[in-house]
């Protein structure tokens, strides 16, 4: 018998029909013996149309107020499931973030939590009945209603997890785990039973949106046992997000292929090799708030060097137009680059002791013909710039090299 | 300067526009120097919406979830409500039933006020902030959600003027207060400066449908200034409720003509006149759940009685043939009644004390042929059955026989 904290976002409480069914899946888990916590999101879309509402009175909302109004979309879904478990002869009690208390900072609309009260929840699962949480929202010192920012469900759920010390926390999606690379660009993409904390974080960041980046962070910090799992299938394991060393004994030195194809590249050829540059360059493109990704700067010979790096494509137009505004200022010969192209990254923390890593890759891709642009490293992984056109298949040949297809 | 509590129905809350329509009507008040705290309902349709989607999980929604669930209506539009008033420059703060608190007993969709903290709403007056509150809902001891049931709204608002003690209750409808009668029926009707409590009851269940009557018999226990006015019109003092005998020094001997065509009569007759034989004519009815408003009973003749009794419309078929059922065992002659009838009754507290307005409202139909099927009295009312064609032509020269058309 565990103690299991679940999470259904808002797509699975999206109908009637979803939430009858989520609330056989948590029966399933009772009869097993199972305590069970749920957290739930709002029904999806309904967050969006509460700020479109917000917005009709007040264009930019009282941050306040608008938690008071957003809340109320999980505080539905909290009565729903709770009635639907019900229904089906399960004792079960919602809980509001002000009810449990989720105890937050004032910080509207992305407040953080600072305390969780779980002694109504321990009564609760002691007298058999099924916990049902909002997810989202908290409440902070002065009885304000609170809510914790996009993806705040997940965060509660892990929090939930960590207050109650439960066996697992499952976080409930509309895809079965996490998987070795996209399965619709590689078909023999495989789900991976197990990633480690800061595996997972580096494929959130690189595209993998399974996973808000700051539940897993705050899984990691209270070693809460985070699963990915699917709401629409019956069975599975999903995915197993572990911190401990230990539990990666036979893990492979590689864990999967991420990749990520909306952003350009930017070239600034010939600036003066001298402190201040890299600043003088990117001063004016932070200020313009686009964000900045992989930064590349080559060794200066005879005095120059060249700069190159990435933004989202939606901003490309807009920072090559700011860098020729400044090209004089800063002394630059040209300024160039290419929304056509693609960012591929290999993953896992064994590559941290397996030195033939960075080889194996790039003499996979030179043997396919696909040139590299640009290269960047972390102690996990390793990320290349390519044209865009040779996205599927320099995937798909890193796939098979590192022998992803296979159980390690 | 005053202190002055404004509630707000779900029509008035209806769309963006009409929220902000009700913060400018605010901020006239609050610029004339009052204090005002502001309680709301839902935007019509909500609560009703939600209702059915508990509806589609759980066909007798468990009353516990139900509150939580309905309770969001009133949350959202206390948020909107405070974000407008910002809009236009006023500070303002919303408040949930639990965040007052309006601390209520534990009976889910149906609960009573016990008890309200005003000392937050103090605070926030003294610091010149408008308060909006949640109309319907409040908390119990335990801390779960509970609602007022139907029209709980009004209720709030005159529990908070009490709690309060405030100047004033001013309930906002889509009337502009109470008539003499329905417009609609005599256009000489007039909007009556004070109605008593006592009236008010009677027009209330009589079928003026202006104040939820249980609001009026809160306001009358705490002796609150209850105020009805339009909230779709710029100006107008509405029509004042008292509680005091005092304010009724100058008032007219009759205040009203209310009436009501969705009753039906319902004659028993030639039943032997002996104990208990009421109740064995009622006792059937009311078991099937059929409401009986006049009840007749003439004195018996010759050891037998006529017995007559009205029912609502929709049920007059049913309640026919469960008497009929029963005919034979109460032993009476006949079955009968009339679905074609109407009710229509004159009220004021004034006539205590003046014989003579029973024999002026019997002449009064007398002279336009109209005959009276039933009579029915009680201290500040009397109420005549007649054949329904008579409705318009009987309001209205009662109206005008007691000169309700004039200032009094």
């Amino acid at each position: 018998m565990a103690l299991i904290v679940q999470k259904y976002g808002g797509t699975s409480m999206g109908s009637p029909e979803r939430i009858k069914s989520v609330a056989r899946r948590v029966a399933r888990y009772r009869a097993q013996g199972h305590e069970v916590v749920v957290v739930v999101s709002a029904m999806s879309g309904e967050t969006n149309r509460l700020i479109a509402l917000a917005k009709e009175i007040q264009a930019q909302p009282d941050p306040r107020e608008l938690d008071v109004i957003i809340s109320t979309g999980e505080q539905v879904t909290i009565g729903l499931l709770s009635m639907a478990l019900k229904d089906i002869g399960l004792d079960a009690r919602s809980y509001t973030g002000t009810q449990v208390k989720i105890l937050t900072d004032s910080s509207h609309t992305k407040a953080r939590i600072q305390h969780i009260d779980e002694s109504a929840m321990r009564t609760d699962l002691k007298a058999g009945r099924v916990v049902v949480v909002a997810g989202f929202q908290g409440v902070d010192a002065e009885g304000n209603i609170t809510t914790l920012g996009r993806g705040g469900s997940d965060t509660t759920g892990v929090a939930l997890a960590a207050a109650l010390k439960a066996d697992e926390c499952q976080i409930y999606t509309d895809v079965d785990g996490v998987y070795t690379t996209d399965p619709r660009v590689v078909p023999e993409a495989r789900r991976l039973k197990t990633v480690t904390f800061e595996e997972m974080l580096e494929m959130a960041s690189l595209g993998s949106k399974v996973l808000q980046i700051r539940s897993v962070e705050f899984a990691g910090k209270y070693k809460v046992k985070l699963r990915v799992l699917s709401s629409f299938q019956e069975e599975g394991e999903g995915t197993l997000i572990t911190f401990e060393e230990e539990d990666n004994m036979e893990k492979a030195i590689i864990s999967g292929i991420a990749f990520n194809r909306d952003e350009a590249r930017i070239n600034v050829t010939g600036v003066p090799d001298k402190p201040g540059i890299a600043y003088q360059i990117l001063g004016p493109v932070a200020d313009a708030n686009i964000d900045v990704d992989m930064i590349i700067q080559n060794v200066g010979i005879e005095g120059h060097t060249d700069f190159s790096f990435t933004v989202p494509r939606n901003d490309y137009q807009k920072a090559l137009a700011i860098l020729e505004g400044v090209q004089g200022h800063i002394g630059a010969k040209s300024i160039s680059g290419d929304d056509k192209i693609c960012k591929v990254s290999v993953v896992g923390v064994g590559m941290r002791s397996h030195v033939g890593i960075a080889s194996t890759m790039f003499r996979t891709l030179a043997e396919e013909g696909i040139n590299i642009q640009m290269i960047s490293t972390s102690e996990i992984k390793i990320s290349v710039v390519l044209d865009e056109k040779y996205l599927e298949l320099a995937v798909r040949v890193l796939h098979k090299a590192f022998s992803l297809d296979q159980e390690p």
